[in-house]
């Protein structure tokens, strides 16, 4: 039974996954769903969600979860249970901005987008990435505990992910979130991996 | 230095921190912020929010990744590194539904409150309640990997929050999720908090 990662044909939520698949040098079918295939597959899954994992037969859900998961095996973790807190802690917080970025992005409501819209980019965006890119310096170019972890390849996955729903590039005079982004695009087996992925928006 | 937690005079999102405090026998100052003192504390928050955990005169930040640090010094934790992506997986699943009810409950706008309580009520709680339900009998009345671990005490502390916010019991019908609920409480140390915390809406 193959290791098998099941997501839709974006990067989205499932390519931190697929970073850490590739570092960790874990061969796995990139398996793919349409959105026209997404409603027959829908029930399928455990909360109606994807991306779902399989490994020896075994199936686990939620992106951040299974990220960690691989992690471990991938030695990108903390040295003691103070550092996992640490990298547990930044992941959950770009998570927030990401979720607030995404409702902004998938709002349908037109007038209910551009009210977003305005606290977003005048509040809430260049307060979460100026005390991001405080973290990155004082973690001299990580997102924590001062070397290279999966918080890393949280933050470079999704990153690409937000600066499309934003439309501008959030990481723009933000060097050492910048450093955080092209150290994990350079490791030898991501590179490869972007280099021959599948082209997506997002 | 002492241990200590800083929140808002609230169960929310430090109850389930109490709690394995509490278990694990971690003695600990329980900083209460009043809704007045708050706009004074917000800037001195890494992110403006809280829960704020300090140890060791180290602070750390994010309710779920502080709740899972304690968890390892109380050791209801997994076994191995599956067990725990099976436990950090449900934790996430209830924190979803968790901000969809809060989400709701938070809205200040009424028209759109309206809107997100129908889709709420008639589709999101019932369909993670009947899948959580069923996790819950799959292990045997606990949250995850058939026994007592973080996920429960996750699970428990959280739920007494939803149903203030959904004003309904959402366990109604649901032996399972009851059961882990109760077992929680009746944990002694737990029941002894119980019997002594600050008596809050939520």
């Amino acid at each position: 039974m193959a290791t098998k990662l099941t997501y839709f044909d974006l990067r989205g939520l499932g390519e931190c996954i697929r970073y850490l698949l590739k570092y960790a040098g874990i061969t796995f079918e990139d398996v793919r769903v349409t959105f026209e295939e997404w409603p027959k597959f829908k029930p399928s899954m455990p909360f109606g969600q994807m991306p779902l994992y399989e490994e020896k037969g075994k199936t686990a859900t939620q992106s951040i979860a299974i990220a960690r998961y691989i992690a471990k095996k991938a030695k990108l973790v903390g040295k003691n249970d103070w550092e996992d807190l640490e990298i547990d802690a930044i992941v959950d917080t770009v998570n927030d901005i990401r979720q607030k970025i995404a409702q902004y992005y998938f709002e349908s409501n037109a007038e209910q987008k551009e009210n977003l819209k305005g606290t977003l980019f005048k509040d809430t965006i260049p307060y979460y990435f100026e005390r991001l890119e405080n973290i990155a310096k004082e973690n001299s170019g990580y997102m924590a505990v001062g070397r290279l972890t999966w918080a890393d390849f949280y933050f470079a996955a999704v990153i690409s992910v937000l600066n499309h729903f934003a439309g501008t590039d959030l990481l723009k005079d933000r060097p050492n979130l910048q450093t955080v982004k092209s150290r994990v695009e350079s490791l030898p087996a991501v590179k490869k991996w972007i280099d021959v992925r599948p082209k997506t928006d997002f």
